[in-house]
C-alpha cells in the first residue's frame, strides 16, 4: 500500500489534484486527509506517507502562506512534482433554506477571494465566515446546530456533503489554476527532462538594501529565467524577509547549479527545494553561452589555463 | 464628527491600533468597525467614513492579501499614514471548559501561523477552526451553541468578550509587529517629512522574464532602497504578477518622481498608492548624485546644452 | 569666404574627408591645413575658420588620442557632422631608388599600424620612421637631404608628393575606414534627423571600481545604445580614466536628455560634445517606453500625481 | 646569458624600466634593444630572449596601441611582471643652436601629447617631427646632416646622445607614470601572491548593444574590481570592439576563474594575458561571499545535493 498524504479533508481540490497523478489513484494507492497542511506535511516527514500534496499558489488568490512557510522554515522536504488544477466555485444552500433567507455563508479565504466580486454584488449584507477549506465549508454549513446557511465551496465539495448548489462558476476569473506540489523526504534528485523547474528559498543575509537586485542578478547573468517569486517575513522583524523562487532549469544543469551556488555564497543561507519536471512542459529559452556545453568548454579552457 | 471605519469587530488589533491615531481617539472621532477589508475601505469610497485603517503585513504572517488586493485593483485610495503595533497572542477558553477537554479552538489564520510552534507542542490534537479576526474568534466561542471550546487570539479580544485568559504571549516569535496602513480618497499628497516612504503597485507587462530586474533596476540606479516587495497575482494566470512596491522618500522627491514615471514608461501600469511619514522615521541614506539640489543642477545644465 | 581648418599638409585623409562636405567644395570654400590637431582645432576656437575636421578613430588603428583628448579637456568645441572615409594604403619609392635598396621607410604610426603585417613580410629589415601625418610622411621622403627611401601612405599623398608607387592596398585589413568628426564653437545644436548620435566625455569621480559599470547601466535602463567607448586617462594617475562615449539618439531626446543628466549627477563632470546625424543613417531600435511620447505620458501623469 | 628584450634604443624609459629588475640588471643579463615592440615581442616568440618589456599605458598618455594590439593579436604571449616608472621630459638643443633659432623639433608622440601645454607656450611656432622613440628623437637630432634644432625627450636621452639640455620637467602633469610589461612564452602561471593583477581580452561577439554592460556584469557580481579598460578596434570595421581589461586578483582565485569563464562563454572569444603582482602591491578589498572559501563552501554544498 502506498500513503499519500494531503490537506483535506476528503472533497477538496487538493484531493481532487492528486487524484490525477497516476501512483496515487491505482488500487495500491491510500489517501490520507489532513486536518492541515503542516499536519500532511508531517506525516510525511515521520514517514507515515511516502509523499504529501499541498496548494503553493492559486492565479488568483497567490501564494499559499502555510505551504510556502511549512517548506522554507519547517523541517527539510523536497518537491518531486507539480500539479496544475483548474478551480471553480459555486454557491450552494444547506437543503431546505431558501436563498433570500440566507445571512451566514461560510467560505476558505481563497474561495472568498476568487469570488470576491460575485459576493459583493449577490450577497451584498451576508456575513461570510472563514472556513479552513473548501470541504470544511460545505461540511460546516451541513453540522447539526449549524447557524451557516450556505457556501461559496467547489462543486464536489458541495456534492459531497449534500448542499443544494443554486450557482455554479462564480467565480471573478475564468480560468483559475491552483498549483499544488508533492512533496517527499529529501532525497536524490529526478533527472532532467529538459522542461525542469528548480525551487528554492534565499534568506537575506543584512537585510541591506539591493539584496533581491543581487539575488536577480545571479539569475539573470547566466540567462535563467524566474517563473516565480515570493517573498515572505522570516519572523525577525518588518523589512527582513525571505525569497520563494522558482527558476526554469534543473539542479544537474550547470547554469542552474552555479546560480545556486551564487545565491549560497552571498546569501545568509539558500534552502534547495528541488528540481521536477514542468505541468506545462514550457521548455527554457536558452540564451548564447549559457548551455551545459558551453560550460564545459569554459571549465575545460580554465582547467587548461591553470595547469599551464 | 470624523469617522474612521476599521476591520472590526470591536476588540481588534486594528482597532488598537487605530486608537494610537490622535485624530481617532478624540471625542469628536467615531469608530466604526466593519466586517471585512472591503467593506471598511468601501466606506471611504462612498464617503461613510473620512478614513479607513487595514492591516498590510505582519512581521511573521507576512502581507495581508485583501488589504493588497484591494489596494491594487480596488477603486483607488491612497495611504497617507501608516501605524505599527506589536501584536501577540493568548490562549483562552471559554469560562467552564477544563483545559484538558479542548477540542476546538478558533484561530484567525494569522494568529495560527503566528503560534503555529505553540499549538503543535501545547495542542497537538485539537482541531484549529479558522475565524475571520481575532475578535470574531473570541466572539465565536461565547456565542450560543458554540461547538468552540477556546480561542488563539488578542488578550485584548479575550478580555472583551469574557474568555479566561489561561496563557499569554503564546506567539513563536516575540515582537511580531503588524503594519497597518490609513487610507482616504486620492486627493493632495501631504508635504515630505525627511522620512517618508511611497507605496506603488507595478503590473508587469508582457510577464518577459526579467520584468522584475527592470523594475528593481530602475530604483537602483536613482538610488532608491526598496522597504517592501510583495508579488500578487493578476488574476490572467500562474506566471503573470503585479508587485506591491514601498520605497523610501516622497513623491515630491525628484529621485522618487523619476523612478516612478520610469515604472510608469516601462510597466503596462503603474498605480501610486501614496507618500507618508515613515512610522518608524528612519531616514534615508543617500547616494552621490541622487538629492534634489543633484536633479535640479543636472536639469540646469541640460536645459542650458538644450537652449544652445 | 568660408574657411575650413584640418589636420594636414594637403594630401591627407582629412583633407580628402573635408572635401566629400559640400560646404567644403564649393568655390567659396578656403581649406587651411594645419600640422597638428591642436592647430586646427585653434584655428575654430580663434574664429580663424568656422570649423575643423580631424580624425576620431579608425577602424583598425583605434582612436586618435590627440584629437580625443583635445575635445575632452581643451577648451570646448562642438562636434557638428561626422564623415566617414574609406582609407588604405600603397607603398611608394622615391624616384631613382630601386626597391632592393630601401632601407629607411617613413609612415604615420596609424599607416604603419594598419599594414604591420605587410611591413613584416615585405620589409622584414628596414627601419620605419614616424611621420607626423601621411603626407608629411610622403613630402619627407622628397625633401632636399632626405635619408628616407621610400613611404607607407595614402596614394594620394604618394602621387602629389611625386612618389612611385611600387603597390597598392597594401593594408592588412580591407575596408578599413577612419571617422573624422567636424567641430565648431559651441551654439545651438542642430535639429534631430531620427538617425542621430551624441558624443560625450564622462570623468569618473572618485574612482571607485564599478563607477563604468553604473554609466553603462544608465544608458541602459533608458534603452539607449553605445555605439563608441573609449577610455582616456584624466593625467592624475594611473587607475584614473575619463570615457569618451558616443550614444544613438540626440540631445533633443528625452531618454538622451535624461541619461546626460544622469551622468551628470553621478560623474564628477560630464561634458556633451554634440548631437549630429550619424553619417551611416542607421535609425536606432527604440525599446518599449522609452520614446518621446512615452517620456512625456510618465511626465503628465507624474504632473498629475503631484498636483493631486 | 640571460637575454632581455625591449623597446629601443638604449636610452629609453623602457630601458630605465628593464634596469629596475634584479633579474634584468645582473651581469649574467643582456639587454637587446628593439626598434619596435613588434621586434622585441618577436624576440621572445622566436626564443631569442627569454622576455621582453614594453610599455602598455601611460597616465598621461593613455595606452599603447601597437603594445596592446601585439598581446591581443600577435602569436600568444603572456604578462608576468609590471613595472611602473615616473617619466619626466626635458627640452634639449642640439649643441651649438641658440634657443631662439630653434624651428624643428624631434618628439616621441607621447612625450608631445605629455608637453602639449608647454609646447604650446613655448615653442608656438616650431614644427613638431614625430620620432618612434625618445631615444629615437635625441639621436635624430644631432644625426649627421640633420635638419632638426631640438627634442622634447627624456633627459637620460639627451644626456646619452650628447645634447644640451635647456629646461627639465618641462611636461604638463607632474607624477606621470608609465605602466610596462615584462612579457614572456606562455607558460606556468607564478603562484598568487596576495595582491595581483590578471590581464584579458574579451573579443564581443556579434557586437551587440550591452555588450560590454555584460561583460562589466560578470566582473561585478563575483565582486571583483577592475583596474583598467581599454576598447580597441578587431580590424572588422567601425564598431567592432575588444576590450583589454585588467582586474584584481589571480588566475588561481575561483571568483577570478568564475569570471574567465563566463567570459568564455558569453564572448566571441578571451585571450587570457597572464596574472602577475601588482607593482603598487594593493590588496584587493573582498565582498562578502567571494572568498576562496565561499567558493569551495557553495561547491561543497551543490556537490552534496546533487548527490541527493
Amino acid at each position: 500500500m502506498r500513503r499519500f498524504a494531503y490537506l483535506g479533508p476528503e472533497g477538496t481540490f487538493t484531493e481532487a489534484a492528486l487524484r490525477m497523478l497516476p501512483e496515487a489513484s491505482g488500487a495500491d494507492a491510500e489517501l490520507l486527509p489532513c486536518r492541515s497542511v503542516s499536519v500532511a506535511l508531517d506525516a510525511v516527514r515521520r514517514g507515515d506517507a511516502e509523499a504529501a500534496l499541498a496548494p503553493l499558489e492559486n492565479s488568483v488568490g497567490g501564494g499559499v502562506a502555510s505551504t510556502i512557510d511549512e517548506l522554507s522554515t519547517g523541517p527539510l522536504l523536497h518537491i518531486t512534482r507539480e500539479v496544475l488544477l483548474e478551480v471553480g466555485f459555486a454557491f450552494a444552500l444547506r437543503p431546505g433554506v431558501a436563498r433570500d433567507a440566507v445571512k451566514r455563508v461560510a467560505a476558505h479565504p481563497q474561495a472568498e477571494a476568487q469570488c470576491r466580486r460575485w459576493i459583493a454584488e449577490a450577497l451584498p449584507d451576508v456575513e461570510v465566515v472563514a472556513a479552513a477549506s473548501n470541504a470544511e465549508a460545505a461540511a460546516s454549513v451541513v453540522a447539526p446546530g449549524s447557524s451557516l446557511d450556505a457556501a461559496v465551496t467547489s462543486a464536489l465539495a458541495a456534492s459531497r456533503y449534500g448542499l443544494e448548489i443554486v450557482e455554479d462558476n462564480i467565480h471573478d476569473h475564468a480560468g483559475a489554476v491552483t498549483r499544488f506540489v508533492l512533496v517527499a523526504l529529501p532525497g536524490e534528485v529526478g533527472p532532467p527532462t529538459g522542461a525542469d523547474k528548480t525551487s528554492m528559498v534565499a534568506f537575506i543575509g543584512d537585510d541591506h538594501p539591493g539584496a533581491l537586485l543581487e539575488v536577480l542578478t545571479e539569475f539573470a547573468v547566466r540567462g535563467i529565467n524566474l517563473t516565480w517569486i515570493e517573498s515572505r517575513p522570516t519572523g525577525g522583524g518588518l523589512g527582513r524577509y525571505c525569497f520563494s523562487i522558482d527558476c526554469e532549469g534543473h539542479l544537474a544543469d550547470a547554469r542552474v547549479g552555479e546560480a545556486l551556488s551564487a545565491l549560497k555564497r552571498i546569501c545568509a543561507d539558500v534552502r534547495f527545494l528541488g528540481s521536477y519536471p514542468r505541468a506545462d512542459r514550457v521548455e527554457p529559452t536558452m540564451r548564447r553561452g549559457t548551455s551545459d556545453a558551453d560550460f564545459e568548454a569554459a571549465a575545460a579552457w580554465l582547467s587548461a589555463l591553470r595547469r599551464g
